[in-house]
């Protein structure tokens, strides 16, 4: 797939990713996917990590998520903007880049709104396999916008959720994922309450889009031995659990300096413990240790799970996956020669002109 | 221009970029795009800005350099790889997006290796309008690589800078400077030395890109009265000007946290007195105070330099400028529901086989 000029830049639109990720499987893809992220976690200690760059203004957030595993550099551009669904917008809009570090030059620019997506619901399965009781079959899905059907899914293939009990305060929103997920083989359950929901559910996720302290779920809601997994608080002033049950739950997060400033423990001191996923993954730390044990995953999104992504994508993307190309980076005769190239295309152009001129004029004369 | 799809993003190619300069004439490009970045300049304090996120490697640096002003935010990817040119790569090479802050969306993608070496010597010969002497008329112009033509003639078209005296370390990037800009209608002079091209200039530029502490100016060197333009100087461990020059020298600067620890300031102590170039701009601090004084625009390049030349390439765009289109930003037809538009591409990419067999079939069976 490597493109013949140094210009080149491959572009994965839109369309084409949902090309590639039909072209996979959807659940092959969550599958595939969710081993790159796992990986990654596991090599954790090789990344030059940062959190997340943001720009916030009255309605929204945009972030710049660099990092790099020495070999490559990857960053991804996301908003989040919670009333860009009036004007018919997403909530949360991606595009990212995968570099090569020697050089420095872009290796691949792609959409990252489907693929974000799809790496927060793999994520979030790569915690549930680790945190969740043993034998978990039903989740309570509260908040059914953009991310819930990719949660299920994930949650479904790395797991066996084979049940989903939905709630959301619309109830559109529910019958539409529930809609999605008719073909996927799955139960599922429209709930009127959030308290519905929760019942008999081993594992509870949250994903809602409200941009402000909400309460998705009640200290009441939870009982012992439940996996919470927390997607939708990850912004500062953007929560969706009670205090209380911060307070009686084992916490995992992603980057701490991140999920402080951005997840559901900024209702928490800055020393409350928390224990980073990727300890879990490599076995240095526990995941659950008991059965009344309520876990919870704080799920704010780190950039490392991008990375994962964009490498995934890349590599499916040799294998023979479909891509654009893009005339993005400058690529004068000599490399120094920057200002050369726009004398010479300045040349070129008159060239033509001076071409066509001569053809326009000589087949105006030929006949006398 | 406004694009008629919120999928689509428009994208500036480097191909587009070169008719774009060309059409408006790279001089008057060069003036245009001055009055962007003075504009912003003028108006600092509304910027939300960070010192730029750089990731070092061995042989470079990968950047990401954001800022907003609450309408628009804009950012680029850019890096900085000396050894490139071996391989014949660029050794700064950009891109960057300008995005709406309301919606979060990205506005316009573009290519930023041909507009980073226009807005870099833009910026360059502001400063040198509030900083050089009055009637100067000769330039020493040291380092003749990719940045020097574009300096040359930013120098020309804003201080009437009439005289080059030319030097590089290699011979061949002097001649091939001397001959981009042989139809400019500047005398051009080149040098044997740096001590031979400082001769009788009221302005020294250094432009080198050696990713080392290297003295390109020594101390001697530089006479009462120069304004000097150090240009290559802009990572760290990378500077160009001998210390004992510094401490004769007023020193000007973009941002002094980029600055400090990226210019040739991070030779002095982090207290060392610096003025921002914003504050000579508005008039708020002097510029040149004496005909003896030594003044030195400690350049690194900074983010609302980018942000201006984008915002300047975004309305030439509006009145008629080329771009292309990406399909960047998905765009299901109800908001919420991305996996929804995944289930119906599939649907869609289901029916054309669907019809593309019937009409086979159909064609085969006209006959029987």
């Amino acid at each position: 797939m490597m493109p013949p000029k140094l210009n080149i830049v491959p572009f994965v639109s839109v369309e084409a990713m949902m090309d590639l990720v039909l072209t996979t499987g959807t659940e092959t893809f969550l599958r595939e996917l969710a081993a790159y992220v796992e990986a990654d976690f596991r090599r954790w200690d090789m990344f030059d990590k940062v959190a997340r760059i943001a720009s916030h203004s009255r309605d929204g957030v945009i972030e710049l998520m660099p990092v790099s595993d020495g070999r490559f550099y990857a960053f991804k551009y996301v908003n989040g903007h919670p009333k860009n669904t009036r004007s018919g917008r997403q909530t949360v809009a991606a595009f990212g880049v995968l570099s090569d570090v020697e050089s420095g030059y872009p290796l691949l620019l792609s959409e990252m709104t489907i693929l974000t997506a799809l790496r927060t619901a793999a994520t979030s399965a790569i915690a549930a396999k680790y945190l969740a009781p043993g034998g978990a079959r039903t989740m309570a899905l509260i908040g059914n916008g953009a991310q819930s059907e990719f949660q299920a899914l994930a949650f479904k293939v790395l797991l066996g959720i084979d049940t989903l009990r939905l709630y959301d305060l619309d109830p559109c929103a529910t019958q539409r994922c529930r809609n999605n997920l008719s073909k996927f083989g799955m139960t599922i359950i429209a709930c009127r309450s959030a308290e519905e929901a929760v019942e008999g559910a081993q594992i509870i996720t949250t994903a809602t889009a409200d941009k402000r302290n909400a309460t998705i779920l009640t200290d009441n809601m939870v009982g012992p031995g439940v996996h919470i997994n927390a997607v939708g608080g990850d912004a500062p002033g953007k929560t969706e659990l009670h205090h209380d049950i911060l307070l009686r739950s084992s916490i995992f997060v992603e980057y701490p300096p991140q999920t402080r400033v951005e997840g559901e423990i900024q209702q928490l001191n800055a020393d409350h413990p928390v224990t980073e996923l990727w300890r879990v993954v490599t076995g240095e730390k526990a995941g659950r240790d008991s059965d009344d044990q309520i876990t919870l995953f704080d799920s704010v999104g780190f950039a490392t799970e991008d990375f994962s992504a964009l490498r995934y994508v890349h590599d499916k993307l040799r294998a023979g996956g479909g891509f654009d190309t893009l005339d993005l980076v400058a690529d004068p005769d000599e490399p120094r020669d920057l200002f050369g190239m726009l004398l010479r295309h300045a040349a070129h152009k008159d060239e033509a002109l001076i071409r066509l001129r001569s053809s326009t004029s000589g087949s105006g004369t030929t006949g006398g």
